[in-house]
């Protein structure tokens, strides 16, 4: 990526002269000379933009008039924001040029094709790769137990060269199998045996084999309303058609699903908690989910992806142990729970459809590392992975403890956290809901504070403000640090 | 996978009985009963047969026939056959069930959609797991530097634990990704800077992100004919149309691309040696090919994947360097360069496609895992990896000269070897094309011996008998003992 040069701002100062006769705001005139900037190529996929405060000094405009344009820029996929790193130039925003370009020159092919357009349009799944106030769904990587890891590492690395030099098992390693089918039968009530139980490297590309395998284009799917982005693009980047079905205090409403699209022919749901609300999925609910893919014969991917972080109760068991029709796809990954440079998740299908997942496993990709999957086996073996799993629900449930009575304390009226038994982020409302999400985390991002901002994970209009925080990788102090900072900014 | 219970040959004579009034051969009627058993869930995807062996004496039949029947059942998709693991039932059949039920009975839903079915029916990429006379495309593993990389490894698990524990950077570690543009630039001609490359866990993904991207549903591809099946499945698994495209000793037909499908939207090649004739592409086609993708818009993918290998003359350089007009994308591995079970690779693309190619790599799968792109980076920054590469030419030179030696002192008259200046395999024909080279596999197979059959790699129905042999990893012991035993064969 390059960083802009600074004389672009230069360029900006020419094309809002050029602008000046044309009406508008000010922060649309900012926001209409950055966009031609982008349209016309002098600003690239990549680039990076000046801070809002160096732009507001630059034009000698205010600083909110710029974080207005930026808004705006960034709304309309023509920027994308990260916190603390700055404002680039987005691949959307590329995207669009061609397909601009090609809209005026027929002739012209696009660079990439209909389908790729829609795809690179949807944006990535971005995770942070900093720790820092309010990321979410990050692990307490230091409290991670790395000595017995190193050791387990470095004694497979010694003695079985052969093994994780060669080929590996397109399922998965055998051994790792049998230990993932044994913790989940233990711990979240799947029945499985390890033969169904395939290993991938991320949750994502679970479901983009499920998307492969189970969908056909245009077919309807149940995404929960709000949800998970990964979701939608991978059963969108699979051709489906997107259902959002709102969630309730039980859940995914099913009663709505059944009245907005009785013929989907999969239903997405994080019963556990649901991300990003925070709700439990009732036993109601289960059951009418199971009735509803056993009589349509659809199917249920269950992503259970924080699922071992219950604080106040026992977990309620996955639908999956619920299931009496193989109806059920269950999801999981290490991300969470060990952590993320890993590159191992899992997926739990009917045994039917066993060699159908491995075969288009092996089309996609072949297989995951034999070492670290061997790795990985013996620290669930040793008992490394359950120790690891209790002390991170202690941890967690007692940051999550500071992080409610210092918002109560100091954000009181301002936000207002929803659902937050378990899971390593809560979702905290907007008090005020005329306030915009997307400004107020613009502001947090200049002073270095994170906020994943919730309306973005709404498809329909009728979204909320507010933000997914996470807390589970914090320390007390960077807890009490970041909600005072943000006291001062809401 | 289940081992199939002994009693099945009872239920084989069973159908035979049964079937005893049809007309047939023998071998058809056994062929016929054990198509009846998989049709009708007897035998389930995974199961596995008895040997041919075995099969004859419980049936009291000639070995010849079972291996008849069992050669119709594996052309027709019934059975996967492994050399040394034996027969199973494959993915194939169990697809193939569900269309024919749902064809029966048109109100149960099959299981997979109707995507998901032809994917399953291509069958996946096998790739030996076992060092094996003749497996083709094996790294000498037991040649592998493993100590510095094993130091390497120690190294960055000790050191870094905070960055490979953490989320990575989507497109690959910067100084993996400077130390591969290096690698291209210096030995492999290809114009590109680290911004371009985008690392990948497998030279598949590279495949399917590019039929994500650069393709619609129908777009029509050009692959080589006999060409590589990862591209077949990855671009029909993308939507593609198919046309294959002779290969003569010049490489791609070009000529005949541009008769059958001008408008292509994109040509798979692998210029180097072509997999599986081994020819080069000569400088003309490659020009008259950067010359058509110019002028219609359409992309080269040059897959070079084992460039590294050429053994009389310096290997030409990559597509990539001669064209001016940004239509490659460029596909390599590590697989074959170092070992399989890295799950490292790369793909270097047009800069101004990075930022879709890094989204939709994310939506797919994230990024590669942190730990093992260190050490790679660590490995080729420190000269491991060229004085590898030097090394293993060598070995693999003086390992392709036993081979073709004792395949001119034993097999003359009956195998004929094609082009063998570079690579990890040769491709050999029949001297008698109406041998079918699916029979003489199953059979060599039931001694130990590996032999892909060059006619799975054709798709038209103009296909040549013959064998992809590979000898890279195999000891000049081991080469002889494994040609005496094909001669006694053959």
């Amino acid at each position: 990526m390059n960083t802009l040069p600074r004389t672009v701002t230069g360029a900006l100062l020419t094309l809002l002269e050029r602008d000046g006769v044309l009406p508008g705001t000010l922060s649309t005139r900012v926001y209409r000379a950055i966009r031609a900037a982008i349209l016309d190529s002098t600003l690239k996929a990549g680039d990076r933009l000046p801070s809002t405060r160096t732009l507001a000094a630059d034009l000698s405009i205010s600083r909110s008039t710029a974080e207005a344009a930026y808004a705006q820029l960034e709304d309309e996929g023509y920027l994308t924001r990260g916190v603390g790193s700055g404002s680039y130039v987005s691949a959307d925003a590329s995207a669009g040029r061609h397909a601009r370009k090609s809209r005026l020159n027929a002739a012209a092919s696009p660079a990439l094709s209909k389908r790729g357009t829609q795809i690179a349009s949807m944006g990535g799944c971005v995770d942070a790769r900093v720790v820092r106030a309010f990321s979410a769904g990050m692990p307490a990587l230091e409290s991670f137990p790395v000595e017995p890891w190193q050791k387990l590492l470095a004694r497979h690395a010694r003695h079985d060269a052969s093994r994780w030099m060669m080929y590996g098992d397109q399922q998965g390693l055998p051994a790792l199998r049998e230990a993932i089918a044994q913790y989940l039968s233990l711990s979240r009530g799947v029945h499985c045996d390890a033969s169904q139980v395939i290993v991938l490297t991320s949750s994502q590309q679970a479901l983009g084999l499920i998307a492969m395998l189970m969908l056909d284009d245009g077919d309807p799917v149940w995404l929960e309303e709000p949800g998970y982005r990964g979701a939608q693009t991978a059963f969108s980047g699979g051709g489906a058609s997107i259902v959002p079905v709102p969630v309730d205090n039980e859940g995914l409403r099913v009663d709505e699903g059944l009245r907005l699209q009785p013929r989907a022919r999969l239903a997405y749901v994080t019963p556990s908690h649901q991300y990003p609300l925070g709700v439990t999925l009732s036993l109601a609910r289960r059951l009418q989910l199971i009735e509803w893919a056993r009589q349509s014969n659809a199917w249920i991917v269950e992503d259970d992806y924080d699922s071992e972080f219950h604080y106040d109760s026992r977990p309620v068991s996955a639908i999956h142990g619920l299931d009496q029709h193989e109806r059920v796809l269950y999801v999981g990954t290490f991300s969470k729970v060990l952590f993320p440079g890993l590159r191992l998740a899992y997926l739990v299908v009917p045994r039917q459809m066993v060699s159908a997942f491995v075969t288009a496993r092996s089309q996609v990709d072949g297989h995951a590392s034999p070492l670290m999957q061997a790795v990985l086996a013996d620290f669930m073996q040793d008992g490394h992975f359950m120790a690891h799993v209790r002390r991170m629900r202690e941890l967690y449930r007692a940051r999550r403890d500071i992080f409610m009575e210092e918002i109560d304390r100091h954000l009181r009226g301002r936000l207002v956290p929803l659902a937050a038994q378990g899971g390593m982020q809560t979702s905290c409302l907007l008090a005020d809901q005329r306030l915009s999400d997307q400004r107020l985390a613009g502001i947090a991002a200049d002073v270095g504070i994170d906020l994943p901002r919730l309306s973005r994970l709404y498809l329909g209009a009728d979204k909320r403000n507010g933000f997914v925080m996470g807390y589970s990788a914090l320390a007390p102090a960077d807890i009490r640090e970041g909600i005072r900072a943000l006291a001062r900014i809401l």
